[in-house]
């Protein structure tokens, strides 16, 4: 029942690993498929609750700071910055039972391995489960891993779902709000953050590969366009009279399509939209609808969205329509230092030949502690790249495997520091 | 306060049809915007019921058919069968005061005018109020004109809103729900019939023209589409692995513009679509649009249409998105005799010598009535092509000189078949 190492390393206990999984995955919103551990249901703070007492039964001494962040610790040998490896253990409604939860009980298992074997770190080693990192309905994913990085802005603690504000389900999970409107930490707090996760994309899967090192998660510029044209009789109005704003919105979410396919590494998604008056036999008069495009350089996503407006621009001219980009939001990308990328590569390619490098299309809260420390990703496959969904699934020896990797680069990490 | 008709005909009372159309307007379902006289509110009754006073008031005998239409006859010279003169006095939620009424009180007005006068027609004239031409949400347009040229399937009539069936709604109209399961007449029971309408659309006033002599309604041939691809996390699936059903959708929606455009009398639309999931950050997985193309001959819907089935099907394949056409209606073209045409035509053009002929792209109940008779129809412009709306607007003088030529071809018409 144990993944060896194949050395000196302790051996990850995969019994104790699935079955901790297993338990995390029984917490979850009554009534909802899949699991469900939203912030801040009932669920979501039980969860925590028997994740704080798996903590302490591992001997580490937990804490949870004014951002709602539950930390366990394992002491290093000398007063230094404390290595970070953990995830979050909320989930999107109909989620699976390891997307986030793998990274926390995964970094659980390596401090036990740890605690329980005859090495010893340098650094300490602070296990931690992030605040509500998923997006939920105040509009603010990374709660606990912004709180860190940048703290929060005072508007958005005051927002509120069904009377609650932010603030208060912050403090309900442990928080403190008047106390994460500054940043937590200053860069250097942590040595370095190390995260594992499941792809949730089909790449690994496609390449045979069990681990990849991530290059980097991407930067994202998301703007929700109005297109306005004329609603008309749809069998009145001739074509050479219409001010179709449908059709205009067809050739942008074709532009989108086709200019992130000819620009490597980068996707390009129109993922939502509505249109009015949405009746059969009337011309479209307004088409209200989210673009998004992705890259790990945010020169390609200026190059990729300029051709998208130009496009659409063109179009809507065309059709007598008006265009206005309405919001318009940019995620910068984050990226590991060389040294840290070619470490955990090389970590996984010595478990696994064909391990990847490859990017994250999707955030995390690495996104938000590369601000803090050097901080990197390990993930493991998702069959049929499916996430957020009730099918997400990873193979068991995979979610091992992912977590001697994690191990191991921990180990290397620390050494690579002290 | 007339509009003189330059020779020996009655003059139109311009100031006693206006009157009529004002008053009809003030019978509208409270609390709605514009005109809302929908099939069956009291609103929509208490129209008629006023209208019957007035026809009565005219010294015209009226009645209600099984089929609920109200008519009012002029009496003949001769024994001869009835020309229609009419249009509906429903409306759309919202909509203006002239869609309907104007065809009935226009009517109205000339068999005044020839009572008045020392005009005998040969034919009887029966002023028409045909019942609930409008869609509405038992799913039956032209309840009165259908009823008088097919019948109506009995399932249709015991389609229900809120509790009451149709056939109910038609009793409650006056009219006798289980006279209607057979066509009320035979083809030949009608000597002519002619509608006067707003055009709805914006070709006469682009034209400059106040009156046009209406070459058809269109068919229309409408289906729904359903495109089936996999939704995917935004950031995570490259481009290359995605199945994205908005894509494909985008590639239809421009191929039904592009082969409408490129047909001459075409048009066609896609005017419904909804998505799921629905999410910015989501590959659509699921697009469900309602297409539909309207021409005047069956051969050109059925081109453009297999064209549109062709470039979906290959934008489809090329994405892995299946495609399937989940209802198809066709509404059969309707088009009056040469010789009506032409009558028609020359009427207008007598009258204004920039008349057009067009079709009609909306249906009508002469599409209906054309089963019974030669039927023709006459537009008056609609300021901006604004139709189905508060807005709905035609001038009082463009209003006027559509009833004259109506009186015109009616005695044409009269003396052209006596």
């Amino acid at each position: 029942m144990t993944c060896s190492s194949g050395n000196e390393l302790p051996a990850i206990n995969r019994a104790r690993l699935m079955a901790d999984l297993e338990t995390l995955a029984t917490f979850t919103e009554p009534g909802t498929p899949g699991t469900t551990r939203r912030f801040p249901s009932a669920a979501y703070m039980s969860g925590r609750a028997w994740l704080r007492e798996r903590m302490e039964a591992a001997g580490l001494r937990t804490s949870i700071d004014a951002g709602g962040n539950l930390f366990a610790m394992l002491p290093g040998e000398h007063e230094l910055p404390p290595l970070v490896a953990g995830s979050h253990t909320d989930s999107v409604m109909g989620g699976g039972r390891y997307d986030g939860a793998l990274g926390v009980l995964g970094a659980l298992e390596v401090a036990r391995c740890l605690a329980g074997s005859g090495i010893r770190l340098h650094h300490p080693l602070l296990v931690a489960d992030f605040l509500a990192e998923e997006a939920n309905d105040f509009g603010v994913s990374c709660v606990g891993s912004r709180s860190l990085a940048y703290g929060l802005a005072p508007e958005w603690l005051d927002r509120s779902i069904a009377g609650q504000t932010l603030g208060q389900a912050l403090a309900a999970m442990g928080g403190n709000p008047a106390g994460v409107t500054a940043p937590l930490l200053a860069p250097g707090a942590f040595a370095a953050c190390l995260e594992l996760h499941i792809e949730q994309g089909p790449v690994l899967e496609a390449a045979g590969a069990t681990l990849g090192a991530v290059s980097g998660i991407v930067g994202i510029r998301r703007g929700t366009f109005i297109l306005s044209g004329r609603p008309d009789h749809a069998g009145t109005a001739p074509m050479a009279l219409r001010h179709d704003a449908l059709t205009a919105a067809a050739e942008l979410i074709l532009a989108v399509e086709r200019c992130a396919r000819a620009e490597p590494g980068a996707v390009g998604t129109v993922g939502r939209l509505a249109l009015r008056p949405n009746q059969s036999n009337v011309v479209p008069g307004e088409v209200t609808l989210t673009a998004e495009i992705r890259h790990l350089e945010p020169a390609a996503i200026a190059l990729v969205w300029n051709y998208v407006l130009e496009a659409a621009e063109a179009a809507c001219a065309e059709r007598g329509v008006t265009l206005q980009l309405d919001a318009h939001t940019d995620a910068e990308p984050a990226a590991p230092p060389a040294w840290l990328l070619e470490l955990v590569y090389s970590v996984c390619h010595g478990l696994d030949p064909r391990a990847l490098v490859l990017p994250s299309g999707a955030g995390h809260d690495t996104g938000h502690l590369a601000h803090l420390a050097p901080a990197a990703m390990i993930f493991v496959p998702s069959m049929g790249g499916r996430s957020h969904c009730p099918e997400e699934y990873t193979a068991p020896e995979h979610l091992c495997t992912g977590v001697e990797a994690l191990m191991r680069a921990i180990i290397a990490v620390d050494r690579r520091l002290a």
